[in-house]
């Protein structure tokens, strides 16, 4: 099958076996996958990822040596069943899936291995227990965003917002966008982001934001000082007279750029009992002050993925229309356009989400 | 008044001016002052603390080019009570305090200040809300263990234990015994306690720690798994297949280090879900790698300090004598014999608690 592979820390199309399926799995022909923000990380700090994989304990097992074919943001159709499967669904359905292929041996990841292909080739093979069925009418495209807006789904939940916590989103890219659609389906405003990009604070209000910030021009405390002053006085706690100014909300911050040097920035300028939620996958080494964190109590919950709850509730709000997901696919590239997507997508003022059709001509 | 002064970035004996009660405020005499883990590290990374400290937004300023009389862990004697008090405890008698004086412009911090001396030196001002008398019979060295104690206590509040969560504690210095005593109190059992110090080991024994290991001959961890077996089968969550081995209870790492690395070590090796409390006090910067908390969803709470209920729970602990404080003070030095205590607690064999006495011949 012809796919966009990772060989040799470089993207090339490549002719490649394609995956066969073992017991209890698919086969699925890849109608279209998103290219999300951590495969261009992984490829950029490919070393870096494999070896904190490693430390970790074992996800995201890859080796470097043999190809990879990434991309976990998928939608499929059905072409052929495996052994032992039930065969629930039919050929020719579309499907999405988590990324996971679920084996005696334990979890595969579907995109960041060697044995487990993702999107971005003409074929994959899915663990058929995990298959969710597409709904009629619900265009392909908008499918593929399940995975990244489910994404958003498990930040808020591991939030554990309480009623009275104001939500501060620093980076709009796709990882804030979808955190902000599901704090707006959570109910938990008003709703502030910041972002460099113009074009992405455009996108952050058409997902739910209230106020948008650049932080260029002012911090993005500031803005979120205002929009958290408590509207019913008498649920705020009482200040000491030292304190100047109206009581605030408690904040929760979702750090969404996974780029070095943004937590430290947030742990300085958070007011005492933050809570921040680490949803950008940062690859790098990262500085941190724990001074600051111990000065100020702060918390830190670091997330990943989402579970098959959250990602089949992601899938019946993208069909029924609770998120507006119109805006976020700007391009579609094939597998050969996979390498300059990957480099377009350093620009936040073209692209959100690009999609890889390998079937396309 | 006789002073152990940091000056210059320096500890040096020296005769400055006592300070003076405000409003609200009463004087006291130093009677004993324990030497705290955080000012040998506020000593060596002056210039760090305070820059942390002002990126914090304000706790613990202090101008390096004036003098400094460290010293947060007293037990005094009221000597004159400044205007406006209710003189509820009169002149003589033995008080405790929290390390803070509050003020109308805000709270200052008892010994990282320059205008609020703390314990090194013979005489501090506080403020009279705060003080708690010291019990008759509770001997005034025991007394001065409230503040570090009480540091313990409020970890183990803000960890909001589950009645599953096994305890791992990282170093057994002063703060992790600490930690030590609180968890036995708060009955979270086992309790697992790591050191390289022999002599530490053992006092983690007394403080009530069940399993003790040395990180030199084997890592924490499988020394915690072994504990952390669920020994009712029937509330151990069922593990897929490919899990080998027993299931264990969800683990809750207490950092009691306070140095650059240790975090990132409990961060590789942690499994999944852990939660780390941050109660070491590390005063340079510290590299993570976030990939290691987002792909276990590990959760940090840094915390600092404790709540004035929790200080006079501790108090009443050690005066009903559920903590066994005894063996901790290893050693008494006069003002003159500061700066070479600093140096004798960098050995963890021979030191925990060298007390302060200011007056002592």
């Amino acid at each position: 099958m012809r796919a966009a592979v990772m060989r040799n820390r470089q993207l090339v199309v490549a002719d490649i076996t394609a995956p066969e399926p073992g017991p209890g799995e698919v086969l699925v022909k890849t109608l279209a996958c998103g290219i999300c923000g951590s495969d261009l990380h992984a490829l950029r700090h490919a070393d870096r990822f494999v070896e904190a994989a490693r430390r970790a304990g074992g996800a995201f097992v890859m080796d470097l040596s043999r190809d990879v074919v990434m991309g976990h943001e998928f939608c499929a159709e059905i072409v052929e069943h495996g052994p032992a499967t039930t065969r629930t669904l039919r050929a020719g359905t579309r499907v999405c899936s988590r990324p996971t292929l679920i084996r005696r041996e334990g979890p595969r990841t579907v995109g960041y291995s060697n044995d487990t292909p993702g999107g971005y080739g003409e074929y994959m093979r899915l663990t058929e227990a995990l298959l969710l069925p597409v709904p009629d009418g619900l265009a392909t495209e908008q499918a593929t965003l399940t995975e990244p807006m489910a994404v958003g789904l498990h930040a808020v939940v591991k939030a554990r917002l309480g009623s009275d916590d104001a939500p501060l989103v620093i980076g709009c890219g796709p990882v804030g966008l979808a955190v902000i659609a599901a704090l707006r389906l959570h109910g938990a405003r008003p709703i502030v982001a910041a972002d460099f990009s113009p074009r992405r604070r455009e996108l952050a209000v058409a997902m739910g934001a209230d106020v948008v910030v650049d932080p260029a021009e002012r911090g993005p405390w500031p803005s979120w000082r205002e929009a958290a002053v408590w509207r019913d006085a008498s649920r705020a706690p009482a200040l000491p007279p030292w304190i100047a100014g109206p009581a605030v909300r408690p904040a929760v911050v979702f750090e969404c750029v996974g780029v070095p040097g943004v937590l430290d920035q947030i742990m300085a300028a958070a007011p005492r009992g933050t809570r921040i939620v680490v949803v950008g996958v940062c690859m790098e080494p990262d500085t941190i002050y724990p001074l600051l964190g111990i000065s100020k109590e702060l918390h830190l919950q670091f997330v990943l993925g989402h579970t098959p709850d959250e990602f089949a509730t992601t899938l019946g709000h993208i069909a029924e229309g609770r998120i507006p997901t119109t805006p976020l696919i700007t391009g579609r590239v094939g597998v050969e356009g996979v390498a300059g997507a990957f480099e377009a997508l350093a620009s936040p003022e073209r692209h959100v989400k690009i999609l890889v059709e390998p079937w396309r001509a």
